[in-house]
């Protein structure tokens, strides 16, 4: 391709005449110059809006989390959820953002950028940094949700913390940084197996991270009372609002096309070829791959737990869409539409088994998170190391990349992503486990019985979320109204005294 | 205009040098190639945040079709409105899309890209695809409110299956593919009455089809029980939640902005002249004739509900708000934004009337549906007709286009939406009507009387959508609660065996 | 920089051939038109999913206040928030807009484009108007939160439209128009102090307007009843559903993003230099600057709540984050990312001292709206006149330009925003405290006090909001339950009469 820069020096020689040259060339300048601004423009507004929209999926995390705990623990979930976005700012403002893409620097951590000092630079502009932020708040919400309904706050703060400045940083310097030594995008070439792993939106880097860290949590602090009786059985400890899930996951959804299609950072990039095929047509793709792995998930789990449990059940529906999600988040670039719909098939079919083996071995999850985001996304990097597309590959990688073994691609990428899987558990493991069986020693980690039995919003949080039914008489005899226990009606028959609400 | 395109050829001789025509050609050549890479990534970046907004209508619709049901069907309707999305993401990737614009094709239905397959093209990227697929899956989803409460989950499958699988894609196909009998765009310019129908953001394309199709579904299985008393008079079966109506609207609004500028698909496009008036400004005046429409038809609904009821009443100004947009749907590229404010203000008493009439014959359509999306869809597709200006007429649809009767047009314009009218009601009806007609005589289409009484969320669906009230003595006692029956307190006044929650 | 357009009289002479000349230029002038669509376009793009996002914070409002206020006022307040999307939409069409941005004109008020007439203009299109649309009815949004729980809905109208259509455009023409006699945009360079006010996004503009004329009508009204007991206690009166307090600040949050950045208006415009730093890193910059500012306000109210009340509060978590939003939102394009964190911090002490001060004259305002948007709001003004930096000031308003007076640029600015904070409040007064004393004096201002007992919705707007537990016994006997009161059980100890729901 032609360079998009006059030199006067060729020109004049070539026209005989250095003014024309000069005038020329100045002409092509400010034409480039201007073209330059507005595909940065571009390519800024794009990953800006894209930065909202997976902003709006932490929104999406907090309805979900509320409407799937019960009722009395509904305060003490979306504060987690408000806090992960609000100190997640901070810390990865002041750190968390420097350990993951402050090149250039060692394979293992970042050390640039901290407090964005010497930002932005070339090749990336606080966009960047945003779009970021709002994936690194996003795995510590998905661990919330398999330890909620019965951790002490405190422990929140810390292992929220730990996750989002430090654990979850490196992971995504490991597989996303220039400098990475998993990356696919390493500056030097030396890719892993000649391949570097394919993570594209985040399936290890995000939902396994998130995933893992609440399997430990909730593996370590032990079921909620009563989710498991004597004879462990299981018992549906269900969650006060069907609405608030599904608005949740719908949320999820549409902030899923901020996850998914903003990874590609930049849209306006051509292919070369026919010209109307570029990274557009790339990322439009990537959205329908998204998709349909959703799609096909959630309409596998309809009909199979149809079959298993006899209902039409849209919470388990709602939780197969978000387990295709993450499956695809991985590969949700590089592979064909079709494929997309195997993965969401086959992610069903883990969440239902891993929930499952859960209940089996008397693990509780409230929001299988460590099911969904962990186990779904595993999946999904094994699905990109299987499934992807040569010529995809080639364009977002660079040519000669190998491609998925299903797909001509020979074993290189489906170790990569082997490896990914393996060193996204073991680091997660080596720094979570301890973290939460620390906190567990000190008695930090759960609320006493009593509280759980009350519901950390009356013990903990000023109150209970809700009052439906004003009492006017108390209220005009201006009694305080502070906190309002709900009493179940059974403990009292209804005496005057002691109005039920 | 000068081509954009530099010709060496050409130059050559002009400045009597080769190398120089090379060279400079080659400047232009890479200058004109980066332009279009950048023009088709706003275009497409466009196109695709418009789709995610129409998306976002699917969470709009779930939330109002939540809010306004009774809470023993919530979980019921949130399901069909989480299975539109993604049964039809499957459906319309597999056919319906191709049916819809799968050309070069007859004008009847189209033939190309199922699966997908050899897309895109030139005229047509993913972010097309998304955009018609968040449309298709918005026409069964307002079918679902007018069956609403009533209705087997499997006829919902079925019904929902043939709507946006087929119904509507050859609907789309008619007025908006490039081979359409009637469409106002068809490639070889042999349009309808030299004008062809202006629907563009689909009044009758998407809300007419979904509210005649719901029409018919709930003449059919007629009233929920008791909705009319046996004196015939009409007992509100009023929703359980107007915080999720006023959720549901609002996102529908918000949605909007995607439904009718987006419908513009392009937004980089000069219409020369001046040069800051281009596509643009027509796509930002599309958003103000939405905003002006839905705003009347709110205010319009708000003093005369005042008059009539004596009420302030938010959920009725809601669905006034909504059926100002659902007709302006159709003409809000091509109107003023005074003839929004007109259009707006009619379509709030077309929606008064009809469900006037509605309660008179005793229709039962718990969200209204019919009366809003088919009648006022319909008003709207008559309404553009009238309004259509000529000047916005012909920088979309070309030079010489009929405008609207009332602008100087003739009937031309007028005459063209009429037979889309009528088309529209006749295909619909014969689709829709035999098809629901058939399920209803083999005992698919209603639930059972006790499953009606009871609710469908209990008796199908796995439980109530809500459990606000904790009962910890049962949970700590290990006692599943799988499901909860609510039972009024005047059944049994509270004994403890029996809690009240 | 070399002109864009390209001149064939000047070229001629140079390469000595008219011919070539004309060949060459046409080349440019076409390339250079395309380029001009392609950046109309871009910035069009960029401002219209602006306005959305800010729209999308009128449902946060919505959600916001209905959680906030006692369940038996949510239809009202619902309603309230739809009509000032909807009135707004019509008045600021009308006049509004022509009375903010009407210029050429005098300092005080436009006169211009009354119901769009001779709109677009080459420096303003359609995109603008539902921009700013979208600010004037935030304004409305935040009064009606201080009113709530009280106020009659006719007073709500007259106060609504008047706020709206002048009070607020009359403000925003003085500080944000080509004409205010306060911009720091002024047309012809006289701006105040040398300086002109820097309100980037409206802390005073939008907020204190909003707050101060919220602060009037809640004094001249006065506390809900049992809000201050008779020795003047501080009674809680907690709001009926935290997920919708949460649900409607998250909203906020998501759509300030378009508020602060958006107010940009344009994104493709590049600041010389090394190219890729330009008016889209400001943008971001935006956008990071605003997260800290609201995350750490979060926190610091988080801890400071924690350590004087005692719990960890998720509703004032969520107030704090708002006030620490209201803010940046003056200084967020021109202040470094460190100094946000400044003003977070301050916001959240300004929030709880004001309250504390609230509690003690007895002053209540349900959403704490004067004191959040009114006392942060000026924080924010005064804020940035101490932290404005040069570089960014002199890039957004131009070279020369006073910066903060902590940052070296002397007194000039902060003697501008200290005007502006004296001035908003003494408009607002001015306007508002007589509009609300006269309704009060004629008594449409409060409502009676068994409409307050009684609440809003039951008396006034057709219903509860909420019906929970159906009655099945009722509706199969087709009773009519147009309105069904919430008896508190301690009224009657739940005859079969008279079912406790």
């Amino acid at each position: 391709m032609a360079s998009l820069s006059c030199s006067p020096d060729d020109l004049a020689p070539l026209i005989n005449h250095t003014a024309a040259a000069n005038y020329l060339c100045n002409q092509f300048d400010s034409i480039s110059r201007k073209l330059n601004d507005t595909t940065y423009a571009v390519d800024n507004t794009y990953l800006l809006f894209s930065a909202y929209l997976v902003f709006a999926m932490q929104l999406g995390f907090a309805m979900l989390c509320a409407g799937s705990v019960r009722a009395k623990n509904t305060m003490n979930i979306m504060l987690t959820n408000v806090l992960d976005a609000a100190a997640g700012g901070l810390s990865y403002y002041l750190f968390g953002f420097a350990f993951a893409f402050g090149g250039p620097s060692n394979g293992f951590i970042g050390r640039h950028f901290f407090g964005l000092r010497d930002y932005p630079i070339p090749t990336g502009d606080y966009s960047f940094f945003l779009y970021q932020w709002a994936f690194a708040i996003a795995a510590a919400g998905i661990t919330s949700g398999s330890i909620a309904e019965r951790t002490q706050f405190v422990a929140y703060l810390i292992y929220s913390s730990f996750l989002t400045g430090f654990v979850y940083p490196i992971v995504s310097h490991w597989f996303w940084s220039a400098d990475g030594w998993a990356s696919a995008t390493r500056s030097d070439g030396k890719v892993l197996f000649g391949s570097g792993v394919i993570d594209f939106a985040g399936s290890g880097v995000v939902h396994m991270v998130g995933g893992i860290a609440g399997l430990w949590g909730a593996l370590i602090e032990g079921p909620r009372i009563g989710r498991f009786d004597r004879t462990g059985r299981s018992v549906a400890l269900r969650g006060h609002s069907a609405s608030l899930v599904v608005l949740g996951s719908f949320l999820l959804w549409f902030g899923w096309y901020g996850f998914n299609p903003g990874s590609f950072f930049t849209i306006a990039k051509g292919y070369g070829g026919s010209g109307y095929y570029g990274q557009w047509s790339a990322i439009g793709r990537t959205a329908v791959t998204t998709t349909l792995a959703g799609s096909t998930a959630a309409l596998t789990t309809l009909f199979s737990k149809r079959l298993l449990v006899g209902h039409w059940n849209v919470t388990d529906v709602c939780n197969g869409l978000l387990g295709g999600f993450a499956a695809i988040t991985s590969g949700c670039a590089v592979v064909e539409p079709w494929a997309a719909i195997v993965c969401g098939f086959v992610a069903a079919w883990v969440l239902i088994g891993l929930n499952k083996l859960a209940t089996k071995v008397e693990y509780d999850d409230p929001l299988e998170a460590a099911q969904l985001h962990g186990g779904c996304g595993a999946w999904g990097v094994l699905f990109t190391g299987l499934f992807a597309k040569r010529e995809y590959v080639e364009e977002i990688y660079g040519i000669g990349r190998p491609c998925g073994a299903l797909m001509g691609g020979g074993g290189k990428l489906v170790a990569a992503q082997v490896i990914q899987i393996v060193v996204v558990c073991g680091w997660v493991t080596a720094t979570m486990a301890p973290l939460f069986y620390g906190l567990h020693k000190m008695n930090l980690l759960r609320i006493s019985r009593d509280d759980e039995t009350a519901g950390m919003d009356l013990t903990r949080h000023g109150g209970f979320a809700y009052a439906y039914h004003d009492d006017e008489d108390d209220s005009s005899r201006g009694v305080g109204l502070m906190m309002r226990k709900i009493e179940p009606a059974s403990a009292s028959p209804s005496p005057p005294a002691a109005p039920q609400v």
